[in-house]
This record gives structure tokens, C-alpha cells and sequence, in this order.
């Protein structure tokens, strides 16, 4: 039999947003590796607490490689390098320890995640033989969505989803129905034409510090901003994600 | 006590695919709405088995209203008369039956599911009252990209999700990560560099005729076509959803 690694999603936040199937794998395996910021950072309590409730696995946490302040010019020659220290990491812990093993991804490895990417790395690298499979996992964005009780685009419309680097981008190209994630500096701030746009945002979803805004991008951002900093304060740490629309205009 | 709809995303097809909170929701109702093609309509039967699972709540099963032969210019006045019809059945239900009840939506409410608009109708029209809630599933989309060990996206790229119908738009504006739903005619087969992309296809995902293909679009386009029709022999019917990526552009 060989050895197996899961790659699970566990959803945004609330440890009921995990599916039969991620919980089934979490309580199979020998123990489970977590990327951990700091040794008190407090999505890796999050994942704690959804391994106590299945099958309570070993959780091991893995401090997160220095991530080189970002040289804009080379961003993906740096975050290769950055995988290839994370690969390294998590190879020594499944070198020293044998048995299955599983990662607990925040949201849905699909979106933003470099679980994927790592744990092949691993796998080519040959120092370790496994088989491998992936879980999906409720992502913020879903829970967006739901809580603002929103379908992602108008009947039958396209959706783009980026990054907050990236937003202008989108708008440049055209794009009406705009999802995004990974935006510390709230780039739909600097939109030139703020009226057009209606906002549905949400911080800290499926956490008791949970907050959203919805309206027109150009009367709710101070709101926005506000929340932004009440969320923050509740939980110690903040995570936004957001869905714009241009307002009437369907081509 | 107010009186309790609630929107469940119930996953792709396979019933351990549901999350605790969804699970728990279904467990909670006095009865679930579920529409129906037909009377042995297959996909039915899979949510009768989940309601089986969860606290066994009667399923009531609504024809779904005759969606007339689309008017392609004017495919969302098209739309809208369809969700008033399909309004107008279930308030039919909700009014002959106290209780609260569970709409379950295949996937996630918030891609390509008119479910969220149909309710927010009933709750217009004022016959009925009700507060409701929407519980995200995981989306076909999803197990795609978990079944293919793959992220929707380069590092830090944008993705498209979009429909058969608008693909060539997607590709028009410049989208080189596209992910299509509800294409019952391969619209990729029409591309006009298909060397340029790559495919990662799959049908009937998360069922037992789920199949998978993978590879440069213009040598696997075959294989796809006759996988879905194993998956479409094997089951009685079959829904495909994929992901292209252009070839080593990265803007
Ligand atoms: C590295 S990405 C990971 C995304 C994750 N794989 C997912 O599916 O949600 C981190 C970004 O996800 C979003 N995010 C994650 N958790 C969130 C939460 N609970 N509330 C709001 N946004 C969240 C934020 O946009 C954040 O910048
Ligand atoms: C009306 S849309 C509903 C999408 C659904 N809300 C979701 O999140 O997956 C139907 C489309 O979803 C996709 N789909 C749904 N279930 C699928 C499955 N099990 N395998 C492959 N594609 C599926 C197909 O593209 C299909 O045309």
C-alpha cells in the first residue's frame, strides 16, 4: 500500500463549513502538517480545532519560509523561490515522520493557494513516494456570495476573479462582474468611476467577527473602511474579499 | 418564530460532498422544495438520497415550468418569464404547506443557479412570509480543478467563469485562464489557435461515471467527445465543465 497525502479544504472559517468527505479524510490520516505564520497565528487554531472535532490527528505546524519582500519586477521568480523553501520544509517533516499525511487548506485550493504547487514540487523532487489528491473546500468567495445572498454575475454573464494587483486590469478589459481577493489596500478605491460600480464586500467571513457592506462603491467605502478596522480589532487579524458590478450596463 | 427558507448547496454529485452546516440545514427543515425535469429526473434521486442522510425530510418534488424554445435576442426577457413561472409554483407550495423548507441547489447557488433569484421573487411578491438564508455547496467547478490536481490560475493570475455561449467573448477580451459552464456543444472545439490551449476537461464529476481528460486542446478534442458519451451512456445523462489555459503567455 502506498503512502497517501490529502490535500483538504476546510472552508473559510467555521468549522461546519467543512464537507463529510475533507472530514472523512482529516480523521484518515497519521497526522496533519500546518503552515503556521507565527506559533500563535490564528487560522492555524482554526485548523486545531477542526482536527480535534475529526479523528483528532497529530497537527504538526510548520513555521512559513521568510517570504522575500517582494521585488515587483520579478514576482514570480520570487514566489517560486518561495515554494521551493516551503517544498524543502514540508519534505523534512514527511522524511522524519512515515504515514499519511494530510494539508489543511483555507477555502478551496483552487483559488490563490500554493498547496498544489508545493506539494508536486515534493513529488518531483523523488526524495518521497506518495500518492496525492485534493479535496475541494468551501472559499471565501462562496461564502461571500451566500451571505449576501448574490449569484456571482447576471443571467448568464461571466464572472472574473482577481486579485487586488490586478483589478485594473480587469476593468481595463472589460469585465462587469469582478470578484476579488487578496486586497490588503482595497484597491476599488481608486476606480475611476465609483457610481458605476455596486460593492458587495465581506471581512472575517464565517467567523464570529464576520462584517459586510453592500451598496454603491462610491457612498459605501467609508464604511467599508470602518469595518475593515472592526473586524481587525475583533480577531486580531483581518482577510477581505469582494464582488464588484458595473450598475446596468449588460453587453 | 418567523417561518425559515433556506437555500442549501448540496455539492456536484456526490452526497458526502455536502458540508456539516448544509447537512444540518437539511436535517432542520419541515419539508424540501426540489425541481424536477422529469418524474425519474436523475438528479432527483440524488437529492433524495442526501434528504435520506439528513434527518430524512419529505421532498416535495415541483415540475419544473416548460422553459420555452429560447429567443436568442431575447434570452433574458426569456429567462425572466421562466422565473416568474417557476415562482409562482413553488409559492403554490409554500402557501398549501406550513414550515420551513430547503431549496437544494446542485453545486453552489452563486454560479450559473437561478434558485437565490426565484426565491427573492416569492419574498417580493409578499404571499408568503419568510426570512431566508443561502448555505454555498461545493460547485462542479470545484471538483474539477481538485480532481485535476490543479489551480484555476497561474500564480496570482486572473480567472474567467463563463458559459459555451460566451467563450469566444472571454477569448476576445484577452482571458488566457477560462473556466466554462453549461456548454452542451464543446463550444471549444471552435477555437481558432486550439494548439495555443490547454484543456482540462471533466463530466458527470463526483458520480461513478465521472470521466476526465487532460491535454493540448487540439489532440485531445476526440477523446473528450467520446468520453462524453461513455459518461452519457453510463448515466443517462451527462454535464461537462472545463478549464483553458493559453500556453506559456503570462502578460
Ligand atoms: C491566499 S488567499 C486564499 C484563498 C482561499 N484559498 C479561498 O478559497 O478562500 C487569501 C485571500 O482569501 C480571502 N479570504 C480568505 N478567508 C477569508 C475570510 N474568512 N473572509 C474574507 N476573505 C477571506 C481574502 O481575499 C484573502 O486575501
Ligand atoms: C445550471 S449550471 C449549475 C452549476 C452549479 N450551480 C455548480 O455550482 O456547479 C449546470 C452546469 O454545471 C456544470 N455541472 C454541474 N454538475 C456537474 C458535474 N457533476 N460534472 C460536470 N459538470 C457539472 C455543467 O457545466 C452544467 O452545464
Amino acid at each position: 500500500m502506498s503512502r497517501r497525502i490529502r490535500i483538504v479544504g476546510i472552508g473559510s472559517g467555521h468549522p461546519d463549513q467543512i464537507t463529510l468527505e475533507a472530514a472523512a479524510a482529516i480523521a484518515s490520516v497519521d497526522y496533519v502538517i500546518a503552515a503556521a505564520k507565527s506559533p500563535d497565528d490564528p487560522l492555524l487554531e482554526a485548523r486545531r480545532e477542526i482536527c480535534r472535532r475529526h479523528g483528532n490527528p497529530e497537527v504538526i505546524a510548520v513555521p512559513d519560509p521568510e517570504r522575500d519582500r517582494m521585488d515587483p519586477a520579478d514576482y514570480t521568480g520570487a514566489v517560486t523561490h518561495w515554494h521551493d523553501a516551503r517544498a524543502a520544509a514540508y519534505e523534512q517533516v514527511l522524511l522524519e515522520r512515515y504515514g499519511d499525511a494530510a494539508f489543511l487548506v483555507w477555502g478551496d485550493p483552487m483559488l490563490y493557494d500554493s498547496t498544489i504547487r508545493v506539494v508536486e514540487r515534493i513529488h518531483e523532487r523523488g526524495n518521497v513516494h506518495f500518492d496525492w489528491d485534493v479535496l475541494p473546500g468551501i472559499s471565501s468567495l462562496q461564502v461571500l456570495a451566500a451571505r449576501h445572498r448574490i449569484v456571482l454575475h447576471e443571467v448568464g454573464q461571466p464572472t472574473v476573479i482577481t486579485t487586488g494587483r490586478r483589478l485594473h486590469e480587469a476593468i481595463a478589459d472589460g469585465a462587469e462582474n469582478i470578484a476579488v481577493m487578496l486586497d490588503a489596500h482595497l484597491a476599488c478605491a481608486d476606480l475611476a468611476e465609483p457610481a458605476q460600480w455596486h460593492l458587495w464586500w465581506g471581512a472575517n467571513l464565517a467567523t464570529p467577527a464576520e462584517v459586510l457592506v453592500a451598496g454603491s462603491l462610491d457612498s459605501v467605502l467609508p464604511r467599508v473602511r470602518r469595518e475593515r478596522e472592526v473586524a481587525k480589532t475583533a480577531s486580531g487579524w483581518v482577510m477581505d474579499t469582494y464582488l464588484l458590478r458595473r450598475r446596468g450596463s449588460r453587453r
